[in-house]
């Protein structure tokens, strides 16, 4: 495992903060992305995002070759669509808009599950029973996890990147056959994005909670998809924005 | 001007959240990049991106055209380097990594000026001069301010977005003049990424200031560009990680 952190010296101390490198990820020798991550859980990282951008529907293990001390991962073709064409959340209606992004990850994620039913106060648990071992030396990480419908931890993966965090928990639930995501909850420690709300979908996650605020566009494809999307789970209270069916009083 | 944050009603009552919906930046009629961002100041937006990518180095305003409800901007070309050359953060010697994208900064920045120099108290009290309007409202929000050496603030911009409220505030000041930003310092309401601190050194800003922790390569790359790099600023202290010459004790 390489190292999620690194010594610094400032104002005369020492101290840790976290490692930011540059991952690429290659498909048959060609590059296909560049993310800048914290190192480690590399192939996790890559399935995770290949997987929500609806590339690959499978844990793609063969042909995946990590080579860590030149920062890239070779993932085996062929992918399920064009990875050349890039995303522009275009519609003849309206150029390039939400409503565009709504479609596109439509297109992508199946309908979720109609369960699970989970209590208010549980879900407005969760960021306290995600566990960020590194982030408690550096204070400079995201963290993402996967619970249970009952509030167990099963997977949790931290990053620079929150988008990257995420990825990481999702393709190690891939690899452990746990995708589609149904009956689970996935708990961010920051902000909802629309980004975040796409990859718990296309990964069949019914409920997606955060610790902060989340945009109007990730409230749009919540609600479009059928996800539970919680905000503001601090403790005691959580905000719940979208299909609220789940959410037991 | 565009709403920055819409209503929704959640819980059974009413609130507010931030705008996010996509933008496209085209040049000469072809897509360029598209990101994510709250509506309005696109024009900034779009003229901050493509100076901290090395594409521009004035103001391009002539042939700027915003189409707001289509969500896209247009620029006239022709760019500085062509656009359509991603970046890899390649080196002949390692792969991508860390160093490669020191050097892609090192081309892109010009050295940057010995001054200013500003009390660490100033520097400590940055964050709480930053005007946060609809952050108050919606929790949802990164800022950027802009301030002088004295800590007046020139120009804030918020986004949900970190790294496109900081090119709103770097397009504002390629339009003002004040670009390069000499003895002006950046500061940010988040977390220091090798993104924000490749943009603030590419627009000859020499110090950068953030309420969240550093990664790795954002120290690497502000000690190889000369910028003084401060985290964790809050109130009465701050952490400073390079270049510490600017800081007066």
């Amino acid at each position: 495992m390489p190292a999620a952190f690194a010594r610094v010296v400032h104002d005369g101390r020492e101290d840790v903060v976290a490692v930011e490198e540059p991952l690429e990820i290659r498909v048959d020798g060609e590059p296909l992305a560049v993310t800048m991550r914290t190192p480690g859980h590399d192939e996790e990282l890559a399935l995770g995002f290949l997987l929500s951008e609806g590339l690959i529907d499978g844990p793609r293990l063969a042909g995946l070759t990590d080579d860590l001390a030149a920062n890239t991962i070779e993932v085996a073709g062929p992918l399920l669509r064009d990875a050349s064409q890039r995303r522009f959340y275009t519609t003849s209606s309206c150029g390039v808009c939400g409503k565009g992004a709504l479609e596109e990850v439509a297109v992508l994620s199946a309908a979720l599950a109609p369960g699970p039913q989970v209590a208010r106060a549980l879900v407005a648990s969760l960021p306290e029973r995600l566990e960020q071992p590194t982030f408690e030396h550096t204070g400079g990480l995201h963290a993402t996890g996967l619970f249970s419908a009952d509030g167990e931890l099963r997977i949790t993966r931290e990053d620079v990147g929150r988008h990257n965090a995420m990825d990481k928990v999702i393709g190690r639930a891939l690899i452990d056959g746990l995708v589609p995501l149904a009956g689970q909850i996935l708990c961010v420690s920051g902000r909802l994005s629309f980004e975040l709300v796409q990859k718990a979908a296309v990964a069949g996650a019914p409920m997606l909670v955060g610790v902060g605020a989340p945009s109007s566009l990730a409230i749009s494809v919540a609600e479009d998809r059928g996800l539970t999307l919680c905000g503001f789970a601090r403790g005691s209270s959580v905000n719940v924005y979208t299909h609220a069916h789940r959410i037991l009083d």
